[in-house]
């Protein structure tokens, strides 16, 4: 294998790839990437044995086609320590010879691994296909995956839940993630080809890789999918990942459909006061207190050491006509929502300890549930 | 004592002194700031007992003079909280009574200590001062202080010497400071009023406490010290610190006089290469060797996983006259002093096995000091 490429392309498609690879690893061959030069193409794939990121890198000069795999971490820190122009040609003469990188007066010999142990994750059925534009994709993955729980005891929340579904007869699809003590549903048009999916868990990790894959494209994303995985194509990226192996809790059933108190606030007025509120206390966990009245709000929180905070927001931002209500809710719950709401909070109360529903009043698609703390 | 303040400059004054409050403290008062409104002024005090940082802060309408102690960092999250332009008002009734900060519709209540349980460590005399303009101050820090040694045991090694010194018959202010595996050594024109100073150590975090503040300002930085203290005036705030009390070895005979063969190399290429080869293992303390011929310079570097790694450089950007000579360094310890160095670093080796004298060629007032690891 001989090729030569421009140093910010091949930069860019391993920074794609090597971003999969644990730093640390108990087996050596999933720190390499496997280079493969085909029918005067370059592939780069790199795996964790859960998720595959292949990449398809363009403008290469082949000389010799070939295949090997290279410390990923080692290869991107050198090639990201290039000078900025320079050519990089890499060259194998295959087997067991090291991986040789030459870029002006400086060159490295990079130590190889079999292509044979490399294992392979993204062969197998993927029976359903669909597209979604980026910017959907994007949309669903920010407004759920705050929720994703760490719990690893509860691998089955370990990730986003992705589903067809109907609101209000309308097919849409849907992606849910909830911790137990937050949830969040956010959905878009069901596109063609979807509505036959099985629902599936998609793992954080994978979410995360996505989603920073996801940033550099407008374009439309095609997924492909099974019972236990799926794939992403992002213009010369493919990522393919398992699903994880467990069944999503009924959901639908903590939503609470009856609540009929309903607060609006602006959202930057909230969302400041709830941050100056809660900065009274250095636990994370602590509660801010929301004490409300006819277009009125009082937030308060207090620590045992630090002493109490408060403020009022009124009839300007606020908008209440319902009975006086007390709630207490963690603050940054409170944040973590209120970071995906544009203009106006909607809140929709039963009680002072019941499940409460939170929209974006400008925005019906997304809906968030959020337990109550004693206060 | 009341008074109110715009958010901006209290803000400003808040993080200078709070910054040396220790995150983990044992003892409460500690944690706090000292506010006292005296004269129509503010000052604010924060401590480690080490350090003193003391600020006058302008700008503020006194209503009630007095002084209590609040919690540094909450004050400092909630100030820095509240919107921009925001006018504060601070209000103590004295003794326990909490002290109220307003803005708005916001408002706190934060638990006090007595001002009498804050420790004072800013009195006892001074006897020797002197003023150094910012950048020259700036300048002996940042050219020593990556050379401070982090062994504890060794802790007349953990700070800065400052002394009064001659080179060459003109009297200097020199800055050292050495971990044992390197020494850095800069010097200024000796100011006024240092010529009897005793030399003095110090502390780490004092130094970067400085530096911090030093940032600030352009003017001149009022300098008093003791045996066993001394204090920077920078502005409006005043930094006073212990001195470490120990005996700082006699560096001066770390220094080799003798080295003759000397090698001129471009910064920059020099620093990109040394960082090139250097990632071809993620050991930190691999070093890179340099083989050095006539006007010909190798640099190279191996790792038993990764493999090994080398870049030319030739007589477009290296100068050197004498016999061959093989040597290594660690590359971090070679790329802290390039990144002091401004266009070309001059070596003065003796041979592959002996300490290494290194300079910027255009600034003969700085100067290093390596030793060699086997390669």
């Amino acid at each position: 294998m001989k090729f030569t490429v421009e140093r910010a392309i091949l930069l860019k498609a391993l920074a794609h790839v090597q971003s999969v690879v644990e730093r640390r690893n108990t087996i050596p061959i999933l720190a390499n990437v496997l280079i493969a030069v085909k029918d005067g193409a370059l592939k780069l794939t790199a795996t964790d044995m859960e998720i595959a990121v292949v990449e398809e890198v363009p403008g290469v000069q082949v000389t010799r086609e070939g295949r090997t795999t290279a410390p990923a971490a080692t290869l991107y820190e050198i090639v990201r320590k290039l000078p900025e122009g320079a050519t990089v040609e890499l060259d194998h003469a295959g087997g067991d010879a090291a991986l040789k990188l030459r870029a002006g007066r400086f060159n490295t010999d990079l130590s190889v691994l079999p292509v044979e142990d490399f294992p392979s994750m993204t062969e197998g059925k993927l029976p359903h296909g669909f597209a979604l534009p980026a910017g959907q994709l994007r949309d669903l993955v920010d407004r759920t995956r705050f929720a994703i729980s760490t719990e690893e005891t509860r691998y089955y929340l370990n990730g986003i839940y992705l589903h067809a579904a109907e609101t209000d007869g309308t097919k849409v699809l849907r992606a849910v993630a909830t911790d137990g003590h937050r949830l969040a549903r956010v959905e878009e048009p069901l596109p063609d080809g979807a509505d036959r999916m099985p629902g599936v868990i998609i793992p954080r990790k994978t979410v995360n890789e996505l989603r920073k894959l996801a940033e550099e494209t407008q374009d439309e994303i095609a997924i492909r999918l099974s019972d236990t995985k799926i794939r992403f194509d992002i213009g010369t990226v493919q990522l393919t990942s398992k699903l994880i192996d467990g069944t999503f809790p009924e959901y639908e059933r903590v939503i609470p459909r009856g609540n009929d108190k309903i607060l609006r606030v602006a959202k930057k007025e909230f969302a400041e006061a709830v941050a100056r509120v809660a900065a009274i206390s250095s636990e994370r966990s602590r509660p801010v207190k929301l004490s409300i009245d006819r277009n009125h709000l009082l937030l308060s929180a207090s620590s045992a050491e630090q002493g109490q905070a408060q403020e009022e927001l009124d009839g300007e931002v606020v908008r209440y006509e319902h009975s006086p209500l007390e709630i207490g809710f963690q603050a940054r719950y409170l944040n973590d929502i209120t970071d995906q709401i544009d203009a106006e909070v909607e809140f929709r109360f039963a009680d002072g300890s019941a499940p409460t529903v939170v929209t974006d009043s400008a925005k019906p698609e997304a809906l968030y549930v959020l337990m109550p703390m004693r206060v």
